[in-house]
């Protein structure tokens, strides 16, 4: 295959039925689309089927997306089906909200440094100012916007005015100290990822490293997940863990800890990015990715 | 070193005061006891100092284990110690509790019959009749103890009269799908020790894998702990987790998470019998083992 | 989806070539065919296309295995394509070869017995009679064929025929502590599995435990691989490892060692039986499974 | 305890012998010191004992480093001992060596900046001028040193006087492409630490990453370990592992395994600038830390 060709990804759910696989690839090979990742997965509790297809066009014209797009419009509608096509060269535009703790958003900054994903990021949003000079470094606007409680509704409003503004495609809750309203959560349905320090369900809310000390757990660890409207309970995406034992402190507890924070958010964003994450109702499926 | 010497143990734990440590290998040196594995733990919160020292006893004449007891017992009333003095060569004595599923008992006796620990199991005890000819196969006897809700104190006493009879060390609850009375939870203080088929906190109580399937974790786990009073809330030992994902069924996180179980089951089962474990109010120290 | 149904693969490889999915695909859907898990990899620097579909037939009729064989049949060879149709109702026939130790087979039998894997074992084969009572405990028919070096050629001149006899899909060698010869490493090409004790390519050979302990490493681990003439060579299926520290002796790598082996093991014949993995070249390509 | 006293560290090695772990303790014991964590080994094979005691002063005086030094120096020889007292306040100084890659520089940063290690870096040396920015980012002098193949000794000498001059006493190959000579190993035996981007023993040499994909390993790896003269060969320290499969190619290979170079590396520096590493040969001896 020839690489240099464009990537597409078509992804989508529908009914469990005969006849929607055929109908994507018939539809991918009348259009001379190689597909050579397919990922699939029906789930019997739900009746639903979930699907991505990764292509290049190998034909000799011009590939006309517009076409692809029509043929299978008109056609997955007997089926049921919710569906996405994208150019994968496309890069996915991510606001970033943070707090002071700047772990998760070294990792996120490094790894778009270095081409690690195919991302723009037009904002980095705070409630504090101590993180700037790390956006500055990285010539990316940051937006400092306190918060009191009086002022919580106005600051959201200017968060979302910003997401807007930008025409976010994905928002990183990337250790942002503050629980965002219901109707922000709505807005956001889908596509804001928040990095929880536990591994959830376990210790959910406030301190859970102090909590996890209490309990004397063997293991500490993060989950990265969508935010829902119900703290620490949204789809959950990524979980990683690390050993610990009864030498730690719950500083020791959150030092170790923070691997885990920045690595299950990376690969969280990453598999997000590359549209190999899918909400289920209160869970995910999610696509193997690298 | 002589590794035919009869290696012995001296662990415990006293108040975090100048002193103790210079006891202990003060003790040791006058005995002529070479001290080659050193462990301690000094807990700031609580001002407690636990220890645990493995030696030989290198001298030309004969080792009196009494002379260093009494010695020993002597000044350590000064620190508030409580401790114990064990000859490594003689075997604990296990009893095993199980229900019917084998796969945590296979692994115990598997290691048992490979001499993988220094054990002896005088019985194993079961609410069902289908384990027995594992047990069989071992040589091991198999006390059938039905339980029904009528008969479950009754039960408990016939359980609490075998592991008396025996001089259980301890006591191993191996996927024992019943809850111990408080009483009974009281008199195993310190020497139970359960497998809970989660990653506790998360999940406690029954069907711990099909919360984790509604859930949509990505990590399942296993937790070997104490046995208390407060049903899944016992000090914890071990904790072991496998990733999953979406694909996932019930009995597909069942089956992958007894791979944890067993090992978590039989790592902590080692660490108490090669006294590495302390109780430490809700919490354990474990120091580390193989 | 009806899971009472039958339960098919199709699996196979192909030049990467557009169509060969649309002709899989599409086969499967006049068929009736409900394709609910699929995998596929392109090998882009062999130019193969690797495939597996797992499907019902969801008609109201019968379904004929037949009708889809032949129509595929035909149409694959434009593809170049390798391919296989199974029933996964019919299990495979294991024949196991083991030595001394008994902790894979051990492991491999318990599966067996509580129905993990879809599979008989129509025989163990071993050059030592130390693991009869096991195999008779499991109603296996047990064959001891000891070796000397003048009796190697005709010792698995008697393997072979019993491989042959039971009419074998797959051969373990569990911990089996003997070479086999490049002849019979090519009889069962694509069909045996070994258990080597290190993380190849490290500590290939004899006793890697010790070489572990003389290298210093702090992990020790276990791979799974298909055999191969070439010892220690083979194309690898699955690998586990596990920390260890400077105070291992030789014997405690080998016991903590024992953790990895058995469960690289087991997973690699789960992989296998479940058609999931493929030889491509002296590598492999292995679709996840649980 | 008082935890704003100092923390000091005693290390070492002696001979195996009976009385040294008690001239240790009772030094400290008649200095007012309250030792609170343990760590000792016995290396059977060489009859070498290692220990690490870490202590605080907690008499009301002042507590005199010289007295303890002179008497422990005294009766210490008898031993065969070589020893260390150090004052934990005082940070290790570190030189770093780099070329362009910048996750472990930029990981090794990070926590520097956060407070994770106590150290200084008094530079930062590279034969490539692209991490000059990131230096100064961190107020940190960087040396841009270019090496060509005329040039090798002399820009080495270069290198080893900034070394003496700054007095390191550490110096970390942050994924330094240049093989030291014989003669500067051999001047940083025991106090430079490189980072090999796979499992040793496994993939020695150029381009591991590629080597791994070539023979489809499962894992991919790093080994953070002492220098030796013998390429790739010095005394390891720590080691992580990453599953892969076979769809990462080598460019996939090298992604991850950067997330096991990082952390495998800044945990090596974190357990060596806290005395947990001990030279033993050709291997280590590191007590746990966190």
């Amino acid at each position: 295959m020839d690489t240099n060709k464009k990537t597409y990804i078509l992804t989508g759910s529908s009914g469990s039925k005969l006849g929607v696989l055929d109908l994507i690839i018939g539809c991918l090979y009348r259009h001379e689309c190689y597909a050579y990742e397919i990922h699939t997965f029906d789930d019997n509790d739900v009746e639903r089927f979930f699907f991505r297809v990764e292509f290049h066009y190998i034909g000799d014209g011009e590939f006309s997306e517009e076409s692809l797009r029509s043929q299978f419009a008109d056609r997955a509608k007997a089926f049921d089906a919710e569906w996405d096509l994208r150019d994968l060269s496309i890069p996915d535009k991510l606001v970033i909200l943070v707090s002071k703790y700047d772990h998760c958003l070294e990792d996120i900054l490094h790894r778009y440094r270095t081409g690690a994903f195919n991302i723009e990021i037009p904002a980095i949003i705070s409630n504090h100012p101590d993180l700037k000079a790390l956006a500055d470094w990285h010539n990316i606007p940051y937006y400092h916007l306190p918060i009191t409680e009086e002022t919580k509704l106005q600051q959201e409003a200017e968060v979302w005015e910003i997401i807007q503004r930008v025409d976010a495609d994905l928002v990183v809750l990337a250790r942002y100290m503050q629980v965002l309203s219901d109707d922000l959560c709505r807005k956001l349905h889908g596509r804001a990822i928040n990095i929880h320090h536990s591994l959830l369900p376990g210790f959910k809310g406030a301190k859970p490293y102090h909590q996890a000390y209490e309990k004397g757990v063997k293991l500490v660890g993060a989950t990265a997940h969508y935010v829902s409207k119900d703290l620490d309970e949204g789809p959950i995406i990524t979980q990683l863990v690390e050993p610990v034992d009864h030498t730690y402190t719950p500083e020791g507890l959150i030092a170790k800890g923070r691997d885990t924070e920045r690595l299950a958010l990376v690969r969280a964003i990453k598999l997000h990015v590359e549209r190999r994450c899918f909400l289920n109702g209160s869970k995910t499926v999610v696509f193997p990715g690298h």
